[in-house]
């Protein structure tokens, strides 16, 4: 299994951003993706333009929190080009993971009548990068950051994954927009209810204080870099799924069904909420 | 095997090179790198940084010199990313190919007795670089730019270089610099004769009007991207992969040996030269 996802500075982090915290991002989104196909990671290739601004101790910062992932992910890095630029920071990391041959998990096969899981808490990155801009304050702001700096790629799912789900998709772009992928690859319609979504303490401290609660669940919902893994399943295979969780300290929660049909529906105690941008494009 | 290469705008390529003419050297360059290795490509990822000018019609441009060279080769587009950026287009590619398991050939294995020997012509890129940049004009101009831009991988030496070749390295740096990773690699020491380097009828024209030849020499051996192959092998073996190098329609000249010790000493018709710089760093 192969993964490859670039990031710009200014485009997919913030210049402000501690060199070795936009290391450990660039590593863990790809690990994401690996997580979402029920895959374990073994090593990456790293290409990286470094900007003539940057020096010594930036890139020894950079370094620095590639090699805590390395140790703490069990990953090695491979090879790679290194490269300068007159431009912003801009690396690329092409990851490689293993399955057993036939047990990848893809995005195309939820069926009518499963239903819709998500793992960890939703929309706490997109609260995090107004936090990191300095947006929103108070309690639980820091916590949020670092949610939006530094996502938990959900690797421990994989047995469970390759046993169970009929399809997986890590968060990237926002809950809903990557439901729609899954929507859309396996020919079905999704159902969304906002009011199952699995929220923080702070994430329900900050939904308390907005007027529209409807508008700004579809808010955490539509904000990307959550990197939890959103996943199909038979009803039947909900209990062996949640029991895996636990054993890996995740949260599961359904939160919606699969029907016959098109579309992904998003339902607020039972009445359709318009979505008008379904997530996050970078 | 697996490689790994990226590209900046002003860095590796000229603002002024056509878009298509870019996108076939970022494929061609990787494809040099399994090229060494003894590897037949199967594919590869694009990261792709578009910049804000990089209008419709040059993404168009650049995208079509990816399909012909895809054709040429025979290789997949099998995934990557796209992302804009506010500085220069930058691109990586990771490049997939195969060789039969403990085939594959290393830049380490050289040992004293071999022989060194090189692929093609050597200097017209680095001469090339001037012609596109309008140093350099008259008869053969054009064909050297032609070089600079598009280098030709040398991928139908693979049975050969499994078969016969003790060490491999593609030349993207310069002869020298190249050289001396082959030295470094195999413990060894390396002798190369600039009076047999391969040239090109455009490269002994501007030779000829050099007034030091030996430093001529040297420059067309420091400058970079040529893309043959320089390979070492056992005597014995120098007829068997003249022969698959002719049945492949390339030229393969031997242009030096290999020692016992370290160091690579450069030769002109016997006298040692001097080399400040070994090759070109990007």
């Amino acid at each position: 299994v192969i993964t490859n996802d670039a990031i710009v500075e200014g485009v997919h982090f913030l210049s402000a951003d501690p060199p070795a915290e936009v290391a450990r991002k660039l590593l863990r989104v790809n690990l994401s993706d690996l997580a979402a196909k029920g895959a374990e990671p073994y090593g990456y290739f790293l290409a990286i333009a470094w900007p003539r601004g940057f020096g010594e101790a930036e890139r020894a910062a950079f370094a620095a929190g590639l090699a805590e992932d390395q140790a703490q992910f069990g990953i090695k890095l491979l090879g790679g080009d290194t490269v300068s630029t007159p431009g912003p920071l801009t690396a690329s990391v092409t990851m490689i993971g293993w399955a057993p041959s036939g047990a990848m998990v893809r995005r195309d096969g939820a069926r009518p009548g499963q239903v819709l899981m998500v793992t960890g808490t939703i929309g706490d990155a997109g609260l995090g990068l107004k936090a990191a801009q300095g947006f929103l304050e108070g309690e639980g702001a820091e916590m949020l950051a670092a949610r939006y700096r530094t996502p938990e790629p959900r690797l421990g799912l994989h047995d469970a994954l390759r046993a169970h789900a009929s399809a997986c998709i890590d968060i990237s772009d926002g809950l809903i927009a990557d439901a729609i992928h899954i929507e859309e690859a396996g020919k079905v319609a999704l159902q969304i209810d906002l009011e199952r979504l699995p929220l923080s303490p702070a994430a329900q401290s900050w939904l308390a204080l907005q007027p529209y609660p409807s508008g700004a669940l579809v808010e955490l919902a539509t904000s990307g870099d959550d990197y939890e893994l959103l996943l199909t399943a038979d009803v039947s295979a909900a209990l062996p799924l949640a029991m895996a969780a636990a054993a890996a300290g995740v949260a599961l929660t359904p939160i919606g069904r699969i029907h016959e049909g098109e579309g992904t529906a998003i339902l607020h105690h039972g009445r359709p909420v318009l979505v008008q941008k379904t997530g996050w494009r970078h």
